[in-house]
């Protein structure tokens, strides 16, 4: 199927079969959303996997209790953004960059120089910058699953503020931005499922300057 | 070529030659950002898209002077949110829902009083959402350029003021966030055409809760 094709069958499915998505198909998500771009390439974040029945209902219950396709999906995906950058979190970055790309050392120093800016930052510029390169992570996850016939639906409908003291976020520098819900619509339950898809026109999208 | 192999061969181009991608792949990838969904299917944003020589020129030098990209690509976008979410961006949005969907009043009603919410949010609040949004979309294009092979790089590096300023986008309730240059890379000069990907591995980047 091509692109645009699996775009518009895709629609933000609002209530599960509570049947799983082959591993197969799971892990190419995985690697799509581990290979989407962020800036200055630092991925500031964590990408939790709950496959967790018992988890995944409590998530429910207790910090999203308007979304019924966290309990019947396959896999939830939880993205946590990471609060603060740290100079540690900088200098296992320039390990890795260093292990993958032979640099001169100039040029690693003038990029570190530019990263190192963020550490100056407040923790809520830090947490605001990070939280929207998960999006796009988030943006990889849904093409994916669409181009592989799968149902998601991305969650921005729960109290982040919940889910992270049920998840200890906080202590590991992690705050929740979405969540991304994977797996089979519930055919019959699923009220989106044959609802037409509410765009925008390109004129009104687009502007040619 | 399948997804996770044109995933691994992009990557950001801060080069390109000045060619012209083909029109009909630029309009896909448009209609990918137009399908992009967002929190409460608003699309708070307005893509600009600048082909003009002595505009991409002039903001490669007002505003993003690192950016050589820039005045060397086929087609800038610039992701302009918006800066306030008003009454009557809602009530356009729900004549497009009426107009798409055959939904009871009812049902309108109560997804009417959680948008209404967004009214009552400061400017701020307002623009941080709309900005998370346009990432996702920037994902959207970010996939499918890759699909159609092509070269593309995302911009987080300018002066969104000055930008702003440049286009008067702020009379325009817009503030750009980001940019997303499309094009062909310049072999020669690219300096990051040759260099190999650096991404967080897999058991760094997921959690299993």
């Amino acid at each position: 199927m091509n692109l645009i094709e699996s775009l518009n069958q895709r629609y933000a499915s609002k209530m599960m079969n509570g049947t799983k998505i082959p591993e197969e198909k799971f892990q190419t998500i995985l690697e799509a959303i581990r290979l989407a771009p962020t800036s200055l390439g630092l991925q500031p974040f964590k990408v939790l996997i709950v496959e967790n029945q018992a988890l995944k209902d409590k998530i429910f219950e207790k910090a999203a209790p308007g979304q019924p396709q966290i309990p019947t999906c396959s896999h939830l995906l939880i993205f946590a953004a990471n609060r603060k950058i740290t100079r540690d979190m900088l200098d296992e970055y320039f390990e890795l960059i260093e292990a993958t790309r032979d640099l001169p050392a100039e040029k690693l120093l003038a990029y570190r120089n530019i990263m190192n800016g963020l550490v100056d930052k407040s923790e809520e510029q830090n947490f605001n910058w990070a939280a929207r390169q998960t999006y796009i992570a988030l943006g990889f996850g849904l093409v994916s699953a669409a181009l592989l016939g799968l149902d998601s639906v991305p969650i921005e409908g729960f109290s982040a503020s919940v889910l992270d003291e049920l998840l200890n976020l906080k202590e590991q520098n992690l705050g929740s931005v979405t969540m991304f819900a994977l797996g089979n619509r519930d055919e019959e339950k699923d009220y989106n499922a044959k609802l037409p898809k509410v765009r925008k026109s390109k004129e009104y999208l687009f502007v040619k300057l």
